[in-house]
């Protein structure tokens, strides 16, 4: 079949709209007709070549909601008309990691999704005869797209793909990692560092657990209102603190914060939110993405006297499992995410949503089909 | 009174065995006679002029067992004729760490302790009329000693004090850095750097709680005998292993240990302990303590991908709560502590254990009064 994507041909360069081949779903895989995409920092960071492993050409977009159109042979979990939402982590619930209990780093499909290929090794798209190169296992940006059956999520027909394709990515990410990694206590204090999406996600994911104080740190002091919306309680821009931040954030929270979370991807940031844990039992968890060679430094002794550094993806999500159960708070009111959505746009204008993220002046833009 | 006392009168100095004089217990106090103590690598630490923290003149030592002989106003969980090991890791059970039910780390008298004074800021202990400082609460290489109540566990009157002594500091630390801190399940496969006193103990702790492989890393072959005596069922001598260590024990454990410990103090160790760690819920847990101004540093992708980084004080053991449970332990065979005794002294000859301690010679030294 035909269908209309964006497509990556090469780094640095806008996405062109075209209209690709797609080859209908194989043993185990499923095609799904994408309604809406959220355009999220790891696509512009595969597409202004930071990241050393993106390949091209290839159709970026990994935060996705649609319908099922077609299954191929062996399906059983999902079929045509199911709503969806394709996962960049993908729940086999049958390789190593999906069977420990202790991660959601589903391992099944990790070598072939890495080389923008489907699980046989070869990809479902082509333009003028040559093969274009599936991303994070999604594609959402093309109008169709194909899936292994272990990376689509059956999500309820009355949530809007608009604001549903958000948990794809962004909202699970940071929901996820205080329900999931941190695992939030009722009355517990937290900082959250740096107010973009994520941030934002942690901040309502904490108030929805019932946190005390919601410390939101960033230089930028718009974010301020932006933070309160979702919950935040006490903002802190480290340029109009004198002295020590860390010190700032211990005196503030009685001896320091039970959890922190790093949603920067700056090391150094990474640093003050491990610190500004409270001795004994604080955690911090990092979720933002670091640039390639940077590391994360402290004194041992931070750790001794038991603070304790995490990471978390995907907000530590089983997709198939804990996806529609998100679906499920934003559509009884628990998270809110329709606020989140700053820009909606046809696939035509999707390199505006890039330049709008750039600028910063965007927490999140959809496409819509 | 007057007690016998090994006294550290200054930095890099032998100790000098001397009567002192004694103040009884003033309230919350209890007077111990001290049977047998330990001489731990802190000690050293202290008295080699490395701890900035360091005070003197001091009665170092904190891994004692004794006899209380007198209590003062108030004390009610002990009474004299108790038998007691001495907690440099008190438990008020009313502070918020106590409370917190995350952390050990009492936080009652942590102020004085560090100063080398009893919680109402004086000394008990004096020479020819100047104050001698107590050291980490405990000062236990002294013939009696003062310890506030909240600083001593009540322990079985069968444990034998030259053995039971050493849960007062190494034991509980190498074992309950397995069970508490970590909280190893059965089957999993652990990883611990560096064989000495602490090494050994997490061994028998991982193998106590059922852990199928037990790796010991080690640059001292000799220490091949000794970790297999209490459980290690593999040894890595990295100076014979061609290439990458990690990659070697990421082989070795397919794909990484659940839990590995660092017992070496070394920060490039603690960086190798965490990456060994298997992707997605791998847990490295640092003991061993670091010289001064040293960091531990990683890439932050090794935690995002799962891997957790934490550290232990006192095995994460409340120490009037868990220490006599460790001691039943064991009195019950579960672990082994006569065969890590490798020497037993007078205290006339204390000078002799630390020259053991200091040519890796001895794995515990003991003396007995």
């Amino acid at each position: 079949m035909k269908t209309r994507a964006a497509v990556a041909f090469a780094a640095k360069t806008p996405l062109e709209i075209v209209e690709v081949d797609l080859e209908g779903p194989k043993a185990g895989e499923v095609l799904v007709e994408i309604k809406a995409t959220g355009v999220c920092h790891t696509d512009a960071y595969t597409l202004d070549g930071l990241d050393s492993e993106g390949i091209f050409p290839s159709i970026l977009g990994h935060e996705g909601a649609g319908v099922v159109v077609e299954v191929g042979p062996g399906v059983t979990s999902v079929k045509p008309g199911d709503h969806v939402i394709p996962l960049y982590t993908p729940e086999c619930r049958q390789c190593k990691s999906c069977l420990s209990r202790k991660t959601n780093l589903c391992t099944a499909i990790r070598g072939t999704q890495g080389k923008g290929l489907m699980p046989d090794g070869t990809s479902r798209f082509s333009y003028k005869g040559q093969p274009i190169y599936h991303y994070m296992g999604c594609s959402t940006f093309a109008n169709h797209t194909v899936l292994p059956e272990i990376a689509v999520a059956k999500i309820r027909d009355d949530a809007p793909f608009d604001k549903a394709c958000y948990i794809g990515c962004g909202v699970t990410t940071g929901v996820g990692a205080v329900v999931n990694t941190a695992g939030v206590e009722p009355g517990s204090n937290v900082i959250v560092f740096g107010l973009g999406g994520i941030g934002l996600n942690v901040i309502q994911g904490a108030k929805m657990v019932g946190a005390n104080m919601i410390i939101g740190v960033d230089i930028n002091p718009d974010r301020e209102d932006w933070g309160r919306k979702f919950g935040m309680t006490h903002f802190v821009n480290p340029n109009e603190v004198s002295g020590d931040l860390v010190a700032h954030l211990v005196a503030l929270t009685d001896g320091g914060a039970d959890y922190t979370f790093d949603c920067t991807g700056n090391t150094a940031v990474m640093r003050t939110a491990l610190e500004a844990c409270h001795r004994g039992w604080g955690e911090s968890i990092i979720i933002g993405v670091a640039e390639a060679g940077k590391e994360i430094a402290t004194r041992p002794f931070q750790l001794v006297t038991g603070r304790v550094w995490k990471g978390t993806a995907f907000g530590g999500a089983r997709g198939r499992t804990d996806v529609p159960k998100i679906v499920d708070w934003y559509m009884d009111g628990k998270i809110q995410i329709d606020p989140m959505i700053t820009h909606v746009m046809p696939l035509e204008d999707i390199n505006k949503a890039f330049d709008l993220m750039h600028a910063g002046e965007s927490i999140r833009s959809v496409v819509v089909f």
